[in-house]
């Protein structure tokens, strides 16, 4: 049982897309996982630049490159037909074809049968693995931090990113654990866990983070919030099959209720941690909150300082915009939690 | 957007089947639907007798029955290849299939085939409908009793059948909403909830128990357990999505731990019940438990009485157990609890 795994290098598929706005996909990669983008495609009228070498799909092959990954969304989610001709020759040439848009690859009859000419792969990080497991509650060697929200869209995906490179930086063994599409083809692996069968979730959860050595993080992107109207049960069985040993509370600063349902009024930070420490105690009795990540970018510059400080004083945790500042205070917060289960571990 | 829904009278198709260990789907329907059950259909060597009178396809045809269930399990949940030829006539004379196994009626060519000619339907009910919708969270009209479980396996189906029972003599209007497969088969329609995509978890729960009139009971199937580690993502989702005004804890007298994982010691009564009005405020912040419903099976008979009452006088509420007494005074409770919220409200 495995998860989904992608083929770097990559070559980045543009279409003819103008709008970096639709560009999200392929900026992301290029801005978090840079040394695996070895170059760009723009079909006639698109002028779109994410900083890579210009490459047709037959240089791409001949650089060596082993995905074509679609960058853009379209609207509705489509592939639009004047797509196919390229995406075919790719196929045909070897090329893994890498997709999260509506329209599933493998219902695209000519890509189909190229694939099967050629043997490269249609993988759509929309479509979880088929066989996935019910999950066991099995402790699981190695540490683990996930994100949680206070709702959908908060940053939390961002904030595991960035506490994955400054983990990084800092020396620790770190990994980016994908649990939505967009990870997944940041981090070249993962399983998008909102797509799973409801009694495999947690099963899937605990794929996404295996067994590992006793000083490795995985650093797990999380999903909805734990008082989400629609998603709740998504984040339930993401935390239990996650079972963390800490995890980082995202929040967007200025948020009144939840985007989209706006009947429900946003849960405090408090009841959050209080929450995700109740459900995950289940699966790891000692669950602790390490920080709080806020997306700052409601307020002014000079209101995020205060902001934050005051958040920290009243959480009593570190509280950052990992887009302002990183998230090292978080991170040595983590060490200190598990300094003080096990004198002997490592301090940052 | 809709729930699955079965045609009735039914044909129970028994197969070659001699142990009624493997009919429980067919004694299912009998137990709790005698009056849809129109006739069973035995195979050469099967000698399995529901009490229903023996049929052919075409004489079932001829006595208006419009689907055939399959009313037994084998081993490995297939189809044998000596059950098709009669599933084909069935199709061809225009009655729909109704299987809950592990193959797919859909996967068998003969069958799709015969359906297409005849416009009869195949439906698994295992299967759960397509585009189905992500949680509101709207509050909808009527009322909503759940069941919830310390563990799978503890007689919330059968708590749940007996209470529709037990109103609907006393006079209410209520109905069995059913939430797995055999819960299906008996009401008729529902969805199974655990084999719905996580996204749409607590959409699917919404779908199962819709807008209603105010004097009416929607009395629901559970899944899982909000402690399970496989499965409490489904039973939150499904808590989340009933909205229920109140709710009964089924529980197995003398279980210990977690049926099949046996490393997770089983959540006290009073756990299940703190845990789930904490999730369940969300949506009814009204939510209350109106009692225990007990799987006495592995108590001897002269303890049964005591352990109840011993219980009873622990939680503060009525514990039956639904086999030896019904549901009675359980819904005395209901009717006492809405009464205190509504002094014009129905008392039982």
């Amino acid at each position: 049982m495995k998860t989904i795994e992608l083929r770097a290098p990559y070559l980045i598929f543009l279409g003819s897309e103008t709008r970096l706005t639709y560009a999200k996909t392929g900026a992301g990669l290029v801005e978090w996982r840079k040394e695996l983008c070895k170059g760009q495609l723009n079909l006639a009228g698109g002028d779109l630049d994410l900083g890579l070498p210009q490459m047709s799909v037959a240089e791409a092959k001949a650089a060596g490159i082993q995905s074509l990954v679609i960058g853009t969304a379209t609207v509705g989610g489509s592939i639009p037909d004047e797509w196919i001709d390229v995406l075919e020759e790719a196929v045909l040439l070897g090329l893994d074809i890498v997709a999260g848009v509506h329209t599933r690859l493998s219902d695209i009859d000519r890509l189909t049968a190229a694939a099967a000419k050629s043997g490269a792969k249609l993988i759509d990080v929309r479509v979880p693995p088929k066989r996935l497991p019910v999950g066991t509650g099995r402790k699981r060697t190695g540490k683990r931090v996930l994100m949680v929200g206070t709702d959908c869209a908060v940053g939390k995906k961002y904030t595991a990113l960035q506490m994955e490179k400054d983990m990084k930086r800092l020396g620790w063994n770190a990994d980016f654990r994908a649990s939505g599409q967009t990870g997944i083809m940041i981090a070249g692996s993962g399983l998008p866990i909102d797509s799973v069968v409801s009694d495999f979730l947690s099963g899937a959860a605990e794929l996404l983070s295996p067994d590992n050595t006793d000083d490795h993080w995985d650093v797990i992107e999380g999903q909805g919030g734990i008082f989400h109207p629609g998603y709740s049960s998504v984040t339930m069985g993401l935390l239990i099959g996650s079972q963390p040993d800490v995890f980082v509370v995202c929040h967007e600063a200025g948020r009144t209720h939840i985007s989209g349902w706006e009947d429900f009024p946003l849960p405090s930070i408090e009841q959050v941690i209080e929450r995700t420490i109740a459900i995950g105690e289940l699966v790891n009795p000692d669950i602790t909150c390490v920080g709080v990540s806020v997306n700052t970018s409601r307020l002014k510059a000079d209101e995020r300082e205060a902001y934050l400080a005051e958040l920290s004083s009243r959480i009593g945790l570190p509280c950052v915009d990992p887009l302002q500042g990183g998230t090292d205070s978080i991170i040595a917060q983590i060490s200190a939690v598990m300094a003080s289960r096990n004198p002997s571990a490592r301090s940052a």
